[in-house]
């Protein structure tokens, strides 16, 4: 036989039974959450045109894009996102609804990761997008969906990371340095590279006290006494409104009564050319991934023709099964509660099957791979506590 | 503004708000029906290797398939099927549970078809695989499984056509025609194209009787005494076994109550290297599609290695959201209960909202724009017909 008929290829998964079955009860009650918030559900087709994908705000890099590639067609690919498949129906369809905007989703998507531990090419992702409100209070409501999630699902010992990215643009931009250095410097301030980063620093012509607020950025992590820190640093103006509005969306998830859930990092500088004001990642010890992540991006939807702030968070639900798991929070499928055999009686035994599973059991009926199956050890091997027979004379208790 | 960036291919779609609680509401009912019918959920990857969708008891052609081809891999394609990812992990991975192995699943399928009306290429489906069991009672159980959907769903006007395979089958080898000539007569008779049939009978050469039983197949449809008309046609025993079985399936199916929703058709002969046995389909008189399809297909699992009988069916859901829509059967999505304007008082506020959250009413945190913007207005457009305000005073009824 071809072996390759019994695989599956590399960072994609089956999800059995009992796993399945945890990721469904996730799924609907985060739909649930995001129901009762007010947010509206949709869904994108699972490939669109690359198009869609490519734009001056938008950095998903090409590398990663599962293609699809036909001639005579535009390129497609496997969507890597939700949020600009959601900003094109924004700006095609919704355009004419009242603002605010919001929309969520439980869809995967696809991107080719290096397979490191636990990166995954099909991802299941379950977020919203707030779309058409610039203020504060919108990125506090979507800080505060991404935490009642996780407190809803019992997943205890994670926290919210804020930062702010004009923050580190506003030093950026201060430093008057060429765009590509810029990009190295964000990369080894985000991979926290403090090394490597130390001697980039050394080899580039910029102010020493702009290299020494650099250097410490990525140590600039923790309580809300960084924010603090943070203004002693500079008097640049967009630095410094990086951090009021930190402080204002803060304020709002403390009157919440929220903030043992948050922290702070202002070396959290990923997704530059996207992001354009507070960004966030939730994490817990127990996985060494981010399990949600988001922020402000308000000049994404423009690129669409519908000019409108927008601000969002997308979970990773591997990666919540994963932390729920190792927390122990996860169920087992309940048991089949009963088995039944007809005997002969199709009728009654329908009708009984039917009953039952009206009032809510889980009913199987008895069907022997062959003749000499036998009803009460296939019960025995699954679990299952009740059996009845049913025949022309009625219904039997067997167990 | 690049103009590819607002549409999607052809084939997809965007389900929205509407549409996608539509959906997750039929999604959830299938659900739940399958669950308490004794089948397990599943999930696979949206891509796999083409190996697993090519094999000799397999016909899915290879200019249906959406390839994503890379150097230095296997080729890789979007799952055209969820049948033969169930075959693969049945035999891999939940090869030593009892039989039989009940399955399920809702999950697109990815088919690049010609694209005449409703032919979708991101195609939602529900079914089940009920692996193991031969019998009859098997195939009765998946048959009753789709109309219990379908009547629980509230479609009316629908019925279940019933075909066997082996009634053709049989024929053919009476016929002793090469395998190109059947499967080109096949196809004639598939599509019920009489005219066509009858020129393509007169060309080849086999015993009168069989051409006339042949060219009256695509006629061989109807209520139960398309059996006995069946039964008189020929002495086949392959063809007599074909009739007994469905004979069997149907006595099954009366017993439960079914019989009003099942009519016969032989001349249904789709799919016939996959197929082995009773094959059916769910039809409606205001959709040009089947609403499902599914069979026995006793060949497959050995496929993959583990040579078990297996039946089952999937359906449409997107046909299904079409035929409910016509019958007017959709509903609205539950407008906001509540408006919420929050004057200072997050906390207050805050702890409102998640208290009439936690009573499952719909909440929304007004949000505005901008300044002018009106909560009036903005319930008025959106039929919320409940606003309050919290401030430090208290809860106030604004409408």
């Amino acid at each position: 036989m071809n072996r390759w008929k019994l695989r599956i290829p590399e960072g994609v998964q089956d999800y059995l039974p009992e796993e399945c079955y945890n990721k469904r009860k996730i799924e609907e009650r985060i739909r649930n959450i995001f129901f009762l918030s007010g947010y509206e559900e949709i869904e994108t087709p699972s490939f669109e045109y690359f198009d869609v994908f490519n734009g001056s705000n938008i950095n998903i890099e090409q590398e990663k894009l599962f293609k699809i590639v036909e001639a005579g067609s535009r390129i497609l690919v496997m969507r890597p996102d939700l949020t600009m498949p959601i900003a094109r129906i924004a700006a095609t369809k919704l355009n004419e609804l009242a603002l605010p905007l919001r929309l969520s989703y439980i869809s995967n998507v696809y991107r080719y990761e290096e397979l490191q531990i636990d990166r995954q090419r099909e991802i299941a992702q379950a977020g919203v997008e707030l779309l058409g409100v610039a203020q504060p209070e919108a990125d506090a409501e979507v800080i505060s969906l991404a935490i009642k999630i996780f407190v809803e699902l019992g997943l205890s010992d994670f926290q919210i990371d804020i930062g702010q990215v004009e923050f580190f643009k506003g030093l950026i931009e201060e430093s008057k340095i060429e765009p590509e250095t810029s990009e190295e410097l964000r990369i080894l301030i985000d991979q926290k590279n403090l090394l490597a980063l130390r001697t980039f620093l050394e080899n580039i012509s910029m102010p020493d006290r702009l290299k020494s607020i650099f250097l410490g950025l990525p140590q600039l992590y923790g309580g809300v006494e960084i924010l603090e820190e943070a203004m002693k640093l500079t008097q640049n103006p967009r630095c410094i409104n990086a951090i009021e509005n930190i402080n204002q969306v803060y304020n709002i998830l403390k009157a919440y009564g929220l903030e043992k859930y948050i922290s702070f990092d202002l070396g959290m500088v990923q997704s530059l050319n996207y992001y354009t004001g507070i960004i966030f990642r939730g994490i817990t010890s127990n996985i060494g991934f981010p399990l949600c992540g988001g922020g402000r991006y308000d000049s994404l939807l423009s690129e669409f023709g519908y000019d409108i702030p927008a601000t969002g968070f997308a979970i990773g639900i591997k990666r919540l099964l994963i932390s729920l798991e190792k927390q122990k929070k996860l169920k087992n499928i309940p048991t089949i509660d009963i088995l039944v055999i007809i005997d002969g009686n199709y009728e009654k035994g329908y009708q009984t099957i039917q009953a039952l599973r009206g009032k809510g059991k889980r009913v199987e009926l008895f069907l022997p791979p062959d003749k000499d199956s036998d009803p009460l050890s296939y019960a025995k091997e699954k679990g299952i506590l009740e059996i009845i027979r049913i025949d022309d004379v009625g219904i039997h208790q067997i167990k």
